[in-house]
């Protein structure tokens, strides 16, 4: 992974291919490399969609090695949703492969001048770009089905839907998961609107030829694998919680501590929960059977498996496992209770390429503005069949809850730097909201889940509902996120990493083993304030002030039941969070 | 003019009157109240169509005054276009009604709890509001219909139309002339979104019983009033150009200096300009005759008389003598040179109480994204009139031309703090590029309309395709532009203020005079500066930068024919004009 694959879709021929040494990004990945080639490379006040703007796609340090975990990948660029920095993280097939074919990021430069539709096929031989306006506004799915027919079943895949095409704030890049379904999507911050603007359709990865990218020290990556492996075995998140209900054992767990956001973010508590939890869900998929029903990881290397596979009546395969935070948004926070409907709709987002937070808060709004009511699944699924339609009321939908409640007249739109907030009400958990406040990333559960400690009880334990420690919390959480993001590792290892001292050990003397570094814990923690640092600089430059690191007033003024409570933690508080 | 009508929608039992003292804002108008008032309660942060934004509609310190051209009103709120401060500023009769009433300004203050439609009638007698569900999506022009069928022929009226009810971020504020028809507007910023979000359908004003302020010095008055009339009479702007032509002198004026902004803003040159040029459109006027097609003013006191009436070939009324801005706006900027259409298209927006400048710059995107080819005036039509119907595209276009672009994926995009820019290219008229970038109203001509030095050789000759002097020349027309909206006087008096001291020195006298006040040249500049300084402020406390301060990033790269040149003035440059 000693290699930077740029395709300039500008030139003037046609779009051109170069392979760049890492040179000064030597040592970075992940979300550490993307962040660093987008804010040193793009002018930070570039119009989102203009040749100015690079997309990053970057597998992480560990990314293409056997080490567990390590499949994950980070898309960076500026976003067309917040304005500012984003990296958008995904799972899927295409980082161990990229890694094995050794590349440590793909950047999409320039723009086509012509409206030309390009796909991109990488394997151990080079680089081919081909001009293909067939594949002119398929959805994903489609375009996966004829990505196979035409390049064997050993590929991973890149690509956008609709959305992405169509250049709207709230498209998604798809990667294909271990079933080669595009079911693993870098969902937030618009950066399939990015892609489309580069006028790439697909990257097709094939890694045959390719091994394991080798270790430095095998005997002892080797050990420390076996010792993180079982750290992660042994926490009750990630060896119990997660592989048995998959992320939407969080559907009770909020819904109880009051901090479910329901219809709009009115209501801390849904009365339509029970039926749409991860219990229910595991219970219902069990009982619907198919092959591939049992949980399964996202990608190759994944050893939580906090994935599965959502199957209608009939036993016809839909979507994956809805995630908690897709169940979420298309449910409780619509007012639906219809396990049914809300896999559908992951479906749909999947195939036009949506983000599905996102699509779910922005639907939530478009019901508060009265064009359905709330718990109408099918007025939900027609929302967004419009967005796959490309209609104009499709459009204002898919360019996110921000655009849409300006279009719609609405007040209330729960949304921070313009990108909507996630599956936990900061009223209810307050550590969440000093997240979504200040991460550089717009509102963000991922950028330093909060609930962990406010909630889990995972690496201490926070009072939920008070603005005590919280600054604290988030800051630390914010800066190891950006780390583990570099490394390629999913997020859900941070649960034993928390709780577990030897757990992170183990994880350090992997890096080390696997690089031949010598890094102590302090350089990871050094590695993720760097890293957030650029960030904040960007945005800065950018025109995101402190004025942005808040939370809607509305959050501050309106009591959320059962709780009743807003959210306390001050701005001058805050404004500590990047106090490091 | 000592007292201030608040009105608030959000009391429990219903909208609530009444009359406070003017206190702290003794001293302030027109502009200098609106933003006084925004500036000290509205939280900067508050979401503009929360019930926290307020709607502030104050006459100027002369208005209802026998002094020459004082009848302008200004309109402050926090915009939802911009989510700064603004100030939008209209003739018609309202001001000088309000001003006789004694009325400062009317603060519409929080929002109401049903979805209910208010009228408001004042007279002497004092304020009646009544719910009125009858008027729900009323067109301006239907609206004041009924208003006079009910209250008479005597009333003034201040309205909004589908747009504001939609809560349309390019919604106006009409004010009806001396016609009593609605083609005054505070069109810029989205007021009529706020209106609309407060519930306001309509303030109808009778000054019936009411006489004209006295001066505290009637002698004096008398003879600087007639001092400063002569000399307007005598500038060859207001007494000469603006009278014969009216606004739409400068079409090829503008033209001819290559600043034209052609095609979303690609070209500096209009093919078809001549068929839309002032000169065109007062032959066309003389020739269809009709009563009223002499010039005339928009206000009671106005001596300029710029405007006049457009008739159709029949010698039907269409709409008011259309301004240059909007005859860019619908004319050249979409390509199109049918004066006709343009007329129509202006009706349609006053009817529907929209901004021309945001909407022509709008379509013009739209067209840009290839919903229409440019230069098809029937598609443009059939546009505006979709935000009429309240469909989503009508919708998306009633929001702007930002949000236009983001929802249809359009990097090319004329707008500064989310406000479309107006019409003279800043990159053929450098000194206009700077009021619209550093302006606290977002791009904004009559901020400091720089075109004066620029191209009119008016206050002094400055290169337009030089940087040079040109942020000195903003700053000092920002300064002296926020003092003249103070007053309410019309802006065009600084063409004569600029070139002749003594025609700036008779409007001081005039001032003094008439409050008993002894200011001097120097405390209107003060003045000014302290207005700047605290929309400055406030746009700071919203989270508006100096990243903000800048045009979008194509105007320094994309060379504009025929000059073939950018915006040269750099960023160091810009952050000085504010340096005062």
């Amino acid at each position: 992974m000693d290699k930077i694959l740029r395709i300039n879709m500008g030139a003037d021929g046609g779009p051109e291919a170069k392979v760049d040494s890492l040179g000064d990004y030597a040592g970075f990945g992940g979300r550490g490399l993307t962040s660093a080639i987008v804010a040193k490379e793009v002018p930070p006040t570039c119009h989102p969609l203009s040749e100015d703007n690079k997309l990053v796609i970057a597998p992480g340090l560990l990314s293409g090695s056997t080490a567990a975990m390590s499949g994950r990948i980070s898309v960076g660029c500026k976003s067309p949703l917040t304005g500012g920095i984003k990296e958008a993280n995904a799972g899927g097939q295409p980082s161990q492969m990229l890694g094995r074919l050794g590349y440590a990021a793909i950047v999409l430069e320039g723009k086509p001048k012509e409206n030309n539709l390009y796909k991109v096929f990488i394997n151990k031989d080079g680089v081919d770009i081909k001009e293909d306006n067939n594949l002119c506004m398929l959805g994903n799915y489609d375009l996966v089905d004829k990505m196979k027919a035409e390049y064997g079943e050993k590929i991973a895949c890149i690509s956008i839907g609709q959305a992405g095409e169509m250049k709207l704030a709230g498209a998604s890049i798809a990667f294909t998961d271990m079933e080669l379904r595009p079911t693993r999507h870098a969902g937030r911050g618009g950066v399939g609107a990015v892609m489309g603007s580069k006028g790439v359709k697909v990257i097709v990865v094939d890694d045959a030829g390719m091994k394991a990218r080798s270790p430095a020290d095998p005997d002892k990556f080797r050990e420390a694998n076996k010792e993180f492996v079982a750290g992660l075995k042994k926490h009750p998140v990630s060896g119990e919680g997660l592989p048995t209900y998959g992320t939407n054992v969080l559907t009770n767990v909020i819904n109880e501590a009051g901090a479910y956001p329901t219809k709009n973010f009115q209501l801390g508590q849904f009365d339509g929960c029970e039926k749409i939890s991860g219990e229910t869900q595991a219970e219902t998929e069990n009982t619907r059977g198919g092959e591939g029903s049992a949980t399964h990881g996202c990608h190759r290397g994944c050893i939580i498996r906090c994935s599965g596979t959502f199957y209608d009546k009939d036993g016809n395969y839909v979507t994956k496992q809805v995630e908690y935070e897709t169940v979420w948004a298309h449910g409780g926070n619509c007012g639906i209770d219809d396990l049914d409907a809300i896999a559908q709709i992951d479906r749909l987002d999947d195939d036009y390429g949506l983000d599905t937070i996102e699509m779910g808060a922005t639907i939530a709004v478009a019901m508060e503005a009265g064009l359905a009511e709330f718990g109408d699944a099918q007025a939900a699924i027609n929302m967004v069949k419009e967005v796959g339609k490309g209609s104009h009321l499709g459009r204002i939908l898919g360019s996110g809850a921000a655009v849409t409640g300006k279009v719609l007249g609405v007040a209330r739109v729960p949304v921070v730097k313009g990108q909507a907030m996630p599956a936990y009400d900061p009223r209810g958990i307050q550590g969440i909201g000093v997240t979504y406040a200040t991460s550089t990333m717009g509102a963000d559960h991922t950028a330093g889940y909060a609930v962990s400690s406010n909630i889990m009880g995972v690496g201490g334990k926070t009072d939920p509902l008070s603005p005590e420690g919280q600054v604290e919390l988030s800051r630390n959480l914010q800066i190891a996120t950006a780390a583990v993001d570099a490394t390629g590792m999913c997020l859900f290892i941070a649960f034993p990493l928390l709780d577990q001292p030897e757990t992170f050990q183990a994880l350090i003397d992997l890096i080390n083993a696997f690089s031949g570094a010598n890094l102590t814990a302090d350089d990871v923690t050094e590695l993720g304030k760097s890293i957030l640092k650029k960030e904040r600089e960007f945005n800065l430059q950018a025109g995101l002030t402190a004025q942005h690191d808040r939370l809607p007033d509305y959050f501050q003024k309106e009591q959320l039941p059962p709780h009743n409570i807003t959210f306390k933690v001050t701005n001058e508080e805050l404004d500590q969070v990047h106090n490091f």
